[in-house]
């Protein structure tokens, strides 16, 4: 895995001119995430996948479903550090799905590249949907007249498969989108949008280097598509500053991040940087979830990334600024699950 | 408790004059439900009842709502025999909410007599909801800005308090109704909206006696309200031929239903009759969840509580009349819960 924080550390995106503004410090929400040319938005897709993403009958219990942990009715992620059902072993916090099309990778690993490849290993994860094989997920779903059906409508393969679960899945999670926040606002020129103390707050913010990672249309580096080409991944090293007194107190040694998943000693401590948009509707903070005010949260990152023992003011003030990056929900409607008329396909 | 049951057995509802037709034995579903006098509809009710709804904050982990087990995108139960998370020991398969406001009684053994209070009991069953006191719930969401708003809003004495919380539930639920099933046409002159094999169904459940317990609006005896001044509850034997193969195979000597609320040996195996309307969409069937198809479910309701030995073409017959039960759902939009900004209230 080539490490792109590197390229950018040397300066290099200086250099490079994309027609997406993929390096842009600050950027308004874009009024259309970027579609991969693999799985373009259908009406059908979206509803198939919006059906999916709610029917706890792709988890192998019938217990859970995606918006169990990525609740939509909120912040899209779930409001415990760690997601704690039956027989469950999550050692990472659920991250919101808001605007998670303006996303370039996924997992706090940042080990997948794609909503597609991120939701197809959330299907046979033991600790998430737990499906066993791509037959049992494939033969449940075509046990429901009304998926049948679906599939055949939502793809020209017509066919019930994995892929195509998770290509209906992304497709819904691309319309995940909360526009308009104050920051946006401010950014497209309104500027009466900021009061003075979050104004102090978004030049503190960029004063101090939070840009530097956080960065860019979702505040989480760049955005997917053209840019990423040059490299495969964006993640950067957490705790940069060792030894600080939240290093224990918050254990943020015990997981090593990206090293678990390539067992490459660069990748130690390397994160993906988690989007900032909606971040004061998605506590608790940190990929342990351990850290469950934003005050705190902005402290913490103070100390371990830069050392500069900021005052509790300009904290105050940046996390004044960081609730204008609050964007307005659409309404969602609950889909309609397509039933197996007279019995259950959940067993025990 | 009164037996209401006896009552019925002897005739004497024969005399009984009703405004609501409460012992009509096929009756369409109603326009509307009867509204309890001391908690009337109101928008503001309904909408902070929805959100309520859809709250895990009121779980004590913060892990369940009230959707989780009573899934409104789908039959407004779950597709589990008994309900299945973590450190939840839970002996009773979730009920349908669809058209609850129609029922007199509620639990599996009758045991509460309206929304409210089955709502009370939930929210603090340890196996449920687990709220440990009011004292805990009512800080919860007093720590909430925007239900302090809400509760402000749709309450006279304006308080956050165990009975509002239990009275907005109640009221989101009772806009709960599924109306014009293919049933309902039929009942209301439409002679088509049913084939013949639809209506041989219907004759044999009226024929077999089904309908002395599944009667009246709801398939599930008599309709709340005045009616229900008389007994205080409607409530069924089953199995009531004892002996035959069915009692060991699905367990139903294991669970004596109202005996064990009220110790009176009168009320061993008393258990309220389930509402048949959208039974289609409810599997498994029983208290216990234990039978997943509806046509067994029909040949065990045959055999213990009449033991005709009915044949298999007409139990067909039977599932067939009883899958025109399924009303039209309506959309619901997901509500949008309120926030604690840069924090969260689940701390585990």
């Amino acid at each position: 895995m080539f490490n792109f924080r590197k390229v950018l550390s040397v300066g290099l995106f200086f250099l490079i001119v994309t027609p997406i503004n993929a390096f842009e410090y600050l950027q308004p929400l874009p009024d259309q995430p970027i579609f991969p040319k693999n799985n373009p938005q259908t009406a059908q897709k979206i509803a198939l996948g919006k059906q999916l993403f709610f029917d706890k009958r792709l988890s192998l219990n019938g217990d859970v479903n995606c918006n169990s942990c990525h609740n939509l009715a909120a912040g899209g992620d779930d409001d415990g550090a760690v997601f704690h059902m039956r027989n469950r072993n999550i050692k990472r916090s659920a991250p919101s799905l808001w605007n998670v099309a303006h996303l370039s990778t996924y997992f706090w690993d940042a080990r997948a590249k794609s909503l597609e490849a991120q939701a197809e290993e959330h299907l046979f994860d033991p600790n998430i949907m737990n499906m066993a094989n791509a037959d049992l997920l494939n033969s449940r779903l075509t046990a429901i007249p009304g998926y049948r059906t679906a599939f055949k409508q939502a793809f020209t393969d017509q066919q019930i498969s994995v892929k195509n679960v998770t290509h209906a899945l992304a497709a819904f999670q691309r319309t995940l989108v909360a526009p308009d926040s104050r920051f946006d606002q401010y950014i497209k020129g309104k500027k009466s949008a900021l009061n003075e103390k979050e104004k102090r707050g978004l030049a503190l913010f960029k004063d101090k280097g939070c840009l530097s990672c956080h960065f860019g249309r979702n505040f989480a580096g760049p955005a997917p598509g053209p840019a990423l080409k040059m490299g495969d991944a964006f993640y950067e090293l957490m705790p940069t500053i060792r030894g600080s007194i939240y290093e224990d107190k918050y254990n943020f040694l015990d997981d090593l991040g990206l090293f678990h998943v390539t067992l490459d000693p660069e990748h130690k401590l390397m994160w993906k940087v988690p989007s900032l948009r909606n971040v004061a509707d998605t506590a608790p903070y940190f990929h342990n979830g351990v850290v469950n005010d934003l005050h705190e949260a902005v402290r913490v990152m103070d100390r371990v990334q830069f050392n500069y023992g900021t005052s509790e003011e300009e904290v105050d003030d940046i996390v004044a600024f960081l609730k204008t990056l609050t964007g307005v929900y659409p309404a969602i409607t609950l889909p309609r699950l397509p039933e197996t008329e007279g019995s259950s396909l959940i067993t025990h």
